[in-house]
Parts: structure tokens; sequence; C-alpha cells
């Protein structure tokens, strides 16, 4: 028959394995973030190799896919030591099913890139289907955060995806630059989508700045050059406010820049993935402690009952029975605690969740493909001058009066 | 190479392996469900052996002390057949703890019947003893409630759980009037008491009847006689009104209408099990259904790319690939519906754990045991008149102006 004790050590055991598998997935995050920072080297450089009608980057595009390829090896291989074969993973389900989408995704990515090498397509269209792929990368990476067990590995992987996200609104930045540098001219339409790639940065570093340690701040810090931002600053200035011809040599001076400052964003994720595996060892390690503590308490405990010549070692006379009853309470109490925390830390994930539903509303109700009803959503909160998640929670208002679907 | 449909099966089998735990902790609910309302009836037996001096009840308490042996090695069973060897139990540390706590307080169980026995305690120190007991048990099943992955599943637990709160705080009341009618009187605190419990009943019926299924709520309807509550609301008013000396024969008649009722719900509780029981196997069966369909769906996909002289069954060619990309699509944004839905399910039970937190701020702060935190909460409501879960949140907005603990 299982004892108290049975269940309190087999509690702790639980963490421990939990946090051995969010140290895997941890790992997985620091793959993936390698590989979209190498889609959007590539997806910069196919940008202006195509925007030049072949004329630039021909050579390092192609040296950039072979980087892309090794990159994505590398994620290959951590997914396959994923394991789908245990059946109880934490939330394991919503994690399998978004990696399930992003294996797709990888499966078109050889002919993507044909059709870009023989200028089947435009910019654009390339852009567009790059984004999408990330897009797919990232939702693994906010799966990750959002069923994390440990509230500081959570808050990590937290500020870890925001700054993820904001990266790759940069990196969308340079693309839609590039194409209006070398265009010449912007459009009304990529003016609004520029101020929307840069609120959006905005929004994404400020939650990387209130979850992130203040030790990795620090380093953030120092890994920049001022003069970066202030380039990119004067480039917006002129791509955003000159509605006349614009100096389309600005488009190589914009690329540089640009990604001068994703390559510094990329040191800073090395930093934070760094951080991240440093954090789930020491937690690790941590309740490989406590679990030890807590046998040898419990050993002790049973010795002196045997000593005091109790025929079983349970129960163990009111003095022993105190401490083990606070040590239960007390191990309860603890988890409850984490829950709380997890909690907290997760609100920081709702914003994006809100913005899902929404999409999926509009996806149902008005037969919208998934970037139809985002495009929808952001076009709204452009033209009521809103937050994205403000104009979300307005449409999920809306979801009562709405018909019902067949 | 782990394929995109590789993770997607993965992710079915993760859910069904999920719903099947989850079965396994239902059908443990419903044994603990058995196993309290048997101390609830031990309980209620051994206040009036102890009010009447030893004159009653005497043969009925050790009866009903070998049933509630009997259900309690159910619950052991059940317990033992938990798999505490299986590490990724979702959420599996809190549950395990809080088992922890209850089979350590069942250790304690002998030494009090026996003190109970040869009347070495008061009624109300034995009922408080108990109490503590069926609330460690409540724990169990509060948490399966929260940690269930499946919507329809956590709502009838959630719906459960709150029917056997409000069934114990029933089993309380008939406690609090055994020992006032036995006593001939009442004083201000029993009667601040007797209001609070059968408040708490109401919250809790009703968190029951806005979760629970039609059908369920008809036969829980259709069960119950008028005429018991009837009876219980004249006494209660004697009880709570009469100021002067009550009528001690009351007391038997007291216990026998709180009895037939507790009895009547104790018959919907089995309903609420087999309905859980029910569901969950339908759950089971749905998603077994569903992952043979999807399975079959991708055999078919490769055998069609296979027939259409592709060399490898990846890529699928265009129309396939977009088969195979919409299952994936769909089963990432169904899960994404069922993490939604789960988030509202699990509101109906923050108020506990807003209470719970703000408990563990009182005992830190003002070194107070658990149960003089939840009477200070308690007294705080009642003074003021005001809900519980609001006083917590009150205590709880304080906390950043308390002094830290040591």
């Amino acid at each position: 028959m299982k004892s108290g004790s049975n269940f309190l050590l087999a509690a702790r055991q639980c963490e421990i394995a939990e946090l051995e598998q969010l140290a895997q997935t941890c790992e997985l995050v620091g793959v993936i973030a390698r590989f979209i920072h190498a889609l959007q080297r590539e997806r910069g450089l196919s940008n202006i190799y195509l925007g030049s009608h072949g004329a630039q980057f021909t050579g390092q595009r192609e040296q950039q896919i072979l980087e892309c390829q090794a990159a994505e090896a590398e994620v290959r291989r951590h997914l396959d030591q994923l394991d789908t074969g245990s059946r109880h993973a934490r939330n394991g389900a919503l994690l399998f099913s978004r990696v399930a989408v992003v294996l797709h995704a990888l499966e078109g990515l050889p002919a993507l890139r044909a059709r870009i090498a023989r200028q089947a397509m435009s910019a654009a269209e390339a852009t567009a289907a790059m984004v999408k792929l990330v897009s797919g990368l990232l939702c693994v990476v906010f799966e990750a955060a959002d069923t994390a067990s440990d509230p500081k590995v959570s808050k990590a992987l937290v500020a870890m995806f925001h700054f993820m996200q904001g990266k790759e609104f940069a990196g969308q930045e340079r693309a839609l630059g590039g194409r209006v540098f070398a265009a010449g001219c912007i459009d009304g339409a990529s003016l609004q989508l520029w101020r929307h790639l840069v609120d959006s940065q905005q929004g994404c570093f400020q939650v990387y700045a209130d979850c992130s340690d203040p030790r990795v701040l620090q380093a953030d810090h120092a890994a920049r050059d001022p003069a970066v931002l202030a380039e990119i600053e004067r480039l917006r200035r002129i791509g955003c406010t000159v509605r006349g011809e614009l100096d389309t040599a600005l488009s190589r001076d914009w690329f540089h820049w640009c990604t001068r400052r994703i390559d510094e964003m990329k040191a800073v994720e090395d930093l934070l993935a760094a951080h991240l595996r440093e954090l789930c060892g020491r937690r690790i390690e941590q309740a490989q402690g406590e679990l030890r503590d807590q046998r040898a308490a419990l050993d002790a405990l049973s010795a002196r009952a045997a000593s005091q010549g109790a025929a079983t070692p349970a129960p163990y006379g009111p003095h022993l029975e105190r401490s083990l009853f606070s040590m239960v309470q007390e191990q309860s109490r603890r988890l409850q605690a984490i829950g709380d925390e997890l909690d907290a830390v997760r609100t920081s994930l709702n914003e994006r969740k809100l913005v899902e539903r929404a999409k999926g509303l509009l996806m149902a109700h008005r037969q919208m493909s998934e970037e139809e009803a985002y495009k929808a959503l952001r076009q709204m909160a452009m033209n009521q001058g809103r937050r994205l998640v403000d104009v979300a929670g307005n449409v999920l208002s809306l979801a009562e009066v709405l018909p019902a679907v067949r």
C-alpha cells in the first residue's frame, strides 16, 4: 500500500521530470531561434535579389540557403528527439500539433526557393511565404512558453518569445523598407504597414524588457551600438515621409543598417538562449537537492520511529507526525504558489490569444483565410488608431450577436 | 526523420492518453465521494454520541465505522493504482501532494475514533478533526477539476466538486444544529456560523447548477422530496431565532431530516459520478475514432501521392498538400479552442484559489495556523456582511503594503 511519503516523493519526482522535459523544450527553442535568424537573412537577400531582377546578392543568397539548410537539419534533429511516444507530455497535444504545422510548411520550402531563383514570383509574395513559415516556428516557441511548468523558466520563455517576435517584426520591416527603397516610392498601404511594424516591435520589446533578468538587459544594452538605431531612424524618416521620388541607392544602406541591427539582436537572442539553458539546469539541480533532502528527512523520521519501539514505521507518534505533516503541508502550499505565479506570468501571453481567437471568429463567420482575417484586424486597428488587442476584444464581444455558423 | 503526420498523430494520441488518465482520476473522485459520505455519517453519529454522553447511537456508530473502513480501503485501492511511476502526469505534482496530505491525515483516524469512543473529546473537537479530513479529500477533487484537460469533463468535475463541497457544508450544518439542539440553546458564534454554512451551501449549489448537464439537473429535481427541505427550513428557523430554551428532543428530528436530505444528495452525487464516467468513456471513444479517421486520411494521401508517381510520399503535390495542411491547421485550431474553453471553465474555481491565497498570506504574516486563518477570513466576512471571496481579495490587495516575512 502506498503511503503519504510515497506520494510526497512522487510529487517531487514529477516536478523534476517536468523540468527535464522543459529543459529539452528550451533547447529546441534555442535551435529554432537560430533557424529563424537564418531564414530572416535568406528572406532579406531574396527580397533584394527579386527586387533587383536577379542583379544583386545571387551568390550570397545561395550561400545563405546552405546555412539555412544546416539550421533546419539541427531543428529536425531536436524534433526527432522529442518524445512523441511518451503520451503524458504536459500539453503535448498542442505543442505537437504546432510542430506538425511547421514540418508541413517546411516541405514546401525547396519549391519556394526554386521559384524565387527563377524570379517566378514577386518580392512581396516571397516575403509573405517566408513570413508564414517563421510565424509557424514562433507558434512552437509560444506554446513552449504557455505550457512551461516553472514560473521562472516560463517568464524567461515569455521574454524569449517576445524578443523573437520583435526581431521578426524588425525583419519584416527590413524587407518592406527594402522593397520601398528599391521601388523609389511609397504608397499609402506600405506606409501604414511600416508604422504598424514599428509599433509592434516596440510592444514586443516592452514585454521582453518587463520579463527579463536585469543581467540579461544589461548585457543587451552593452551589445548595442547606438549609431545603428540612429541610422535606421534616419532612413525610416526618409522612407516614411518623403512622398516623392526616393533615392533607390538607399536600398543598400537600409539593408546594411537593418542587418547590423538584426545581427545585434541575434547576439542578445543567443544570450537569452544561454540564460534559459542555465536556468533550467539550476532549477533541476535545486529540485534534485530538495528531493534528496526530503528523502533523507523521511528516512530519519522512520528510523526514529523504529528506535522508539513502534512496530510499524507509521504512525510515527505525535512529534514525528507533526514534522511529516508540516513537510506535506509545506509542499502543497509551495506547489499552489507556483501555480499562482505561473498564472500571473502567462497573462502576458493573453493578448496574443485574444488576437488568435478574434482571427478564428472572422475565419468562421466571414469565410476568410487566416491571413485575410489578420489583415482585416490590422486594418481596423490602423483605421481606428487603436491597438490590435483592443480591436480583437471588440470583435470577440460581438461574437454573441453574430449568427451561428453552419 | 519524423514528419508532420507523425506529430499530427502524436498530438491526437496525447489527447487520448490524457483522457484515459482523466477517466482514472474521475473514478478516484467517485470513490472519494462515497468515502466522504461515509465519514459524514460517522461524524453525525459521533456528534450525537458525544452530545448524549454515550447514551445514543453507540451501535450505529460502530456499524458506520465499518462502512467507513470499507470505503477507505476502496479509496486506497484506487490510490495504489495511480501511476506515480509515470513522471509525466499532467500536474501530477500538485495532485500527488494533495494525496500525501490525505494519506497522512488518515493515519490519525484510528486514534481519533478511540478518543471519541471513550468520550475523551468534545463533540465540537471531534467535528473539527473530521471536517479537516474531509477538506483534504475535497482538495484532491478540486485538483482533479483544475487540471482536467478536456473542457466538458472539466466542467462536470467542477460541478461535482461544488456539489460535494455544498454537501459537506450541509453535513457541517447537521453537526452544528445537532449540537445546538442537544445543548438546548444557541450562542452568537454558533448563530453566525449557522448562517455562514447556509450561505456557503447556496453558493456551491449555484455553481453546481450553472455547470451541470440539464439531464443531471432534471434527475436531481426528480430525486428530491420537497417536504424534506421544508422540514429543515422549519427547524433552521426554530434553531436560529428562538433565543431562549430549545426543545432538546428536536435534536433527533433535526438529525433525521438532515440525514434524509444528505442521503438524497448522495443519490444525486452517484448520478454525477455515473455521468462523469460516461462522459469520459464517450470522449475517449470519440478521440479514438478521430485518430482512426486521421490515420486513414493520411494513408490515403500517401497512397494517392505514390500512385501519382512521386518518389517519396512527401511532398504530396499541391492538392494533397492542401488537404494535409487544412487537417493540420484544423487540429491546431481545435486544440486552441479547447484551451480557451478550459480557461473559461476554470474561472469558477478561481474564487476558491483567492481564498486559499489569502489564507496563506495570513498564515505567513500573522503566524496563524490554517484553521485560524480561515476563521479570521470568515469572521471578517460575517462582520462586514460581505462574501468570503471579496474579503480574501481585500486581504490580498493589502499584500504589497505588508512587511516582508523573514
